[in-house]
């Protein structure tokens, strides 16, 4: 089978691969239907993560099931299905408390041996293990560009709301609009969370936010701090939800919040940096961090984009052929795409 | 000023009542604009619950603050307000834990001595205690339909889906499409719960219920386990709510909650009755009871209302002059009114 | 090997067994060096609950490890273990949400076909599933007698007192003083809670429950109801323990409940029942029933075990080898035993 | 009045105030009989936090009523009491979220115009304002020296843990073995927590962690991350609190803790500093932070006081007159005391 590898940094190859066999009875393979882009790619992409020359990549996926282990209950042969961006072990000290993205056996697909060794889903075929974990059956009516947002992106948006402990009515407020910053605010939206304001620099992303229903709020040229005071009393948003990962954005994400608020920070942090803890303990904040949960949230997602409560398709913006990956990470990383679903 | 007066059952009358004046610096005085009739008001009315011969009876109003004391510091004279249903101290063991609804001195509107001796809001003016706690601006652009409901009707489906646990792309049942269960569905909808699936057998209320965006479930002629049991992979919903208040309303909602699911009974219980414990202990069952929490959630509720998430508006059927209170609640006790407005 | 089989109501024999053998890679075959006799074992005994003639019976067990398959990685040949009274799946609906109790495919030890045919542990060996769920490793120090408590009867105290929402400080009342009433005393008491009110009507066990840091309370000879409202202000204790299972404990349990607070029916209940729902709505009262989940508490117990928190060691009153089985459930059908433990 | 006042750094007073007048209806007189110096009085005595000169200081307190307002109803004239260390209105938004510590209203005792004005209690009588909110009786049988911890140190401490999500059973490292820190660790232990890891340099104190319960670890001298990956088979503790308040301790509270694990830095921060975000992304912990809301703890304080589960009496190190407060001052400004306590 063919499959998107990486061979070294902004150098990618569709390579001929051997096709997946089943490895355990709670192993499935499924043969992929579209694999989609994440900024989590691009991370391997300029070599920030370092992987194996000749690995495949990938980790957002929707499918058919093509073989499925004794094991295997969730689903069967023959079914349509997506899968989370990684696998889990079930019975760890971690998986025990619901605390799937922190298995101890956790594996990662198209991330290296690292993070477990199992090759990506940019491919025709992949194999999924613990397949009751990572797979789910795709609605009916749901397309195959809004499914592979469950088990990644949109889990993503859903893990940032519900760690920060959003409640019907609550104000919300996101940093960061990119995939995973519209999905938070579109969640957040979705759950009754009011207002939700989503603060950007991009006018197309701020428009995107618009038609989710939160209130878009420009960086720089509108005054994020003075709005979200006049919003709210003067008090500062219930939660704030940082999806950019830097410093200043986790900054002024401790600044929106209100005393005694929640604040996320879902956007990837890997090293050391200045926090205003004198802010933090005179607000008596709650900080959150760390990368979602999916599997913990992949079935109440589904249901909420069955149902049409959510709908990223505003947010895939290219389908490409998989032949064509190489061209399709060069427009990502030229920060041309939202998304960016790519099919075998 | 103009009262609506309780004389004895089925016997309401227009009186004339001194106007009511400050009594602590935590009151307010309030000119009432609206007051509606609710379903308690119902058990006054039929002798069920007893107040004394000439209160003053209603619990749900919108109107301007006339007089406010030193600390009174929520609301100012001259605000378009509106009133949640009791009072309640803010320091008793039970505040202390924000159970505002089980206040060791909490004071209903309109419901005698026995409940604190406060005069209802069914007239020209009211006396409002712990203004701080009761009253709450009325959002600009919130008509005074829609305000009204915050402090009782709505604040009761938000308390019954808040103490369901109820959480975004979660299952959900309410059985019974009063204003309160109406509600109950319209706010689990706002909430990211789906499917919702509703249960009565009038028609029209399934109607406002489909229109709320709720799956309509005819009682007897649909079959609602079958249909849940279709909608929930064979497993129940995982929160169902039983705004009735029946024994047979409670069996029906704990035969429709999946294992280890949530059932909140927020239909009023005055009696033992039959219970399958059998079924709750097998079930692992969570039952929730009591009446609403609503100084708890009143800020929420009308955050939900003023960003539209929220809108009663088709529940009120009736606008009626505060002197046609007596033909009022006998259109409203022979069910031809879903929520029935009167203005002084 | 031998093993302790049901024949007919009151029926038992020792009857020899072939051994067991690994069937998938997630199992382990433990040789038992104790089992204890339970509470439940006893509904088996008196043919109310319904297994096979000739099936292994047995749930409760301390052993040592022979064989493992390969996915087994949380116990190793050789490691002392002590076992759940039941495994669970780890990947179904109810396991991702931690409620492991209700696992769609859960197996009970020594309950027949109908839950999952699975022999039981009064036998020299058993074969143990999903054995990174069932078995823990015995902390060095800690005793077979106290060891066997974790996987059943301290489990399910711990979960009284986890479902009730006990923080320390709290008020907790427990009815029925049987082991389950006792370690739920016990763990209340370790949890910080503050008083502990104990009550049963056999003095031994009230003063078993004295030991344990509890306030014992004859259920007659005392005033179960005047006692508590004075040890809490008038109000009622935070939360109310019925671990005996019959609809008088449960109903005096929500009488010694405060208003908003929690009720757990830990005791088992097959039939419906008088509550007194109007109780439990005027109160706004939680009501929590079902088995306990073991293996979501199994870890925190065993720390607790192993500390020194908790020693149900006064529990055990008899010590019988496996072969006098069947006199020793005729010992603890007279009551004449709080705990049996039988050793091969 | 006798009243120990601010002059300006390492300069206090003794001087004769006029007695407190009783200003409102939910205002309570108490005559101080102990009053106790903490370590936020340091930072006033330092001049770090600014108060006017000839302010009152303190607010530790255990009194007797000597008057009351007509709201007052949770004491009475006659009553002995203990404080809290801040009032709070009971009817902002904060408050009636429970966050009391965040009350838009509170006044702190002994901390200037910038704190509300409220005079300390270091003084023969203090006013104190909303009484039913800021005193408790003291318990029958609790001693002065234990009393006046409930209302600021000992709840700080438990703040700690409920904060911390510690449930009985879990592991828990305190970092700092301050009075806060020490309390901390005695509250965990009488939670259930186990092991409770206490942390510091200082013999003595880590030889009252012991006694205590917890297991004393030193700072340099013992390897505190490999000790505790020791215990905890290699994960971290569940629960890290830094009480120290330090950029240091809070980045060894990172590291002790376990993957999904809870930091809450209860140690006093004024200013930014290095946070590693990288491992608290990667670890993805929670970090609550910020000081104690003692009035939402005080009455299971109270109740854990009573039962004798907690005993502050090893941290009395010294009783003095309040003449002597000059001098108590820098005995405890040279770290020669855990508490002094004052008596007028």
């Amino acid at each position: 089978m063919r499959a998107v590898t990486f061979q070294a940094p902004r150098e990618l190859r569709l390579q001929e691969r051997p096709s997946p066999q089943l490895e355990s009875r709670a192993d499935a393979i499924v043969r992929i239907d579209a694999s989609g882009i994440c900024g989590s790619d691009l991370h391997i992409y300029h070599g920030r993560v370092k992987i194996e020359a000749g690995f495949t990549i990938g980790h957002e996926f929707v499918g058919t099931v093509t073989a499925a282990g004794d094991d295997v209950t969730r689903v069967a042969v023959g079914d349509r299905v997506l899968g989370c961006y990684h696998s889990a072990c079930g019975t760890c000290f971690f998986c025990l408390r619901g605390a799937y993205h922190k298995c101890d056996r956790m594996r990662v697909f198209g991330h290296g041996q690292l993070l477990g060794g199992l090759p990506g889903t940019q491919a025709e075929e992949a194999l999924v293990p613990m397949a009751n974990m990572t797979l789910r059956r795709v609605p009916a009516g749901v397309s195959d560009d809004v499914a592979l947002f469950a088990g990644d992106v949109m889990g993503t948006g859903y893990h940032a709301v519900a760690e920060g402990g959003v409640r019907p009515g609550d104000s919300v407020a996101v940093l960061g609009l990119g995939p995973v910053g519209l999905c938070a605010a579109q969640i957040a939206v979705a759950a009754g969370a009011s207002p939700v304001v989503a603060i950007d620099s991009v006018a197309d992303r701020l428009e995107v936010a618009r038609s989710f229903g939160a209130v878009p709020v420009h960086l720089t040229e509108d005054s994020p701090r003075e709005l979200i005071r006049a919003a709210t009393g003067g008090r500062g948003v219930d939660t704030a939800i940082d999806a950019v990962g830097h410093p200043e954005a986790l900054d002024l994400a401790i600044r929106l919040a209100r005393k005694a608020g929640t604040v996320v920070a879902i956007g990837v942090y890997a090293e050391p940096c200045q926090v205003h803890m004198g802010l933090v303990w005179i607000k008596a904040l709650t900080i959150k961090s760390g990368h979602a949960n999916v599997i913990g949230h992949v079935d109440r997602v589904l249901s909420m984009l069955e149902a049409g409560a959510l709908d990223p398709t505003p947010l895939v913006t290219h389908h490409m052929p998989l032949e064509d990956a190489p061209e399709a990470y060069a427009v990502y990383d030229r920060r041309e795409a939202l998304k960016i679903v790519l099919r075998p």
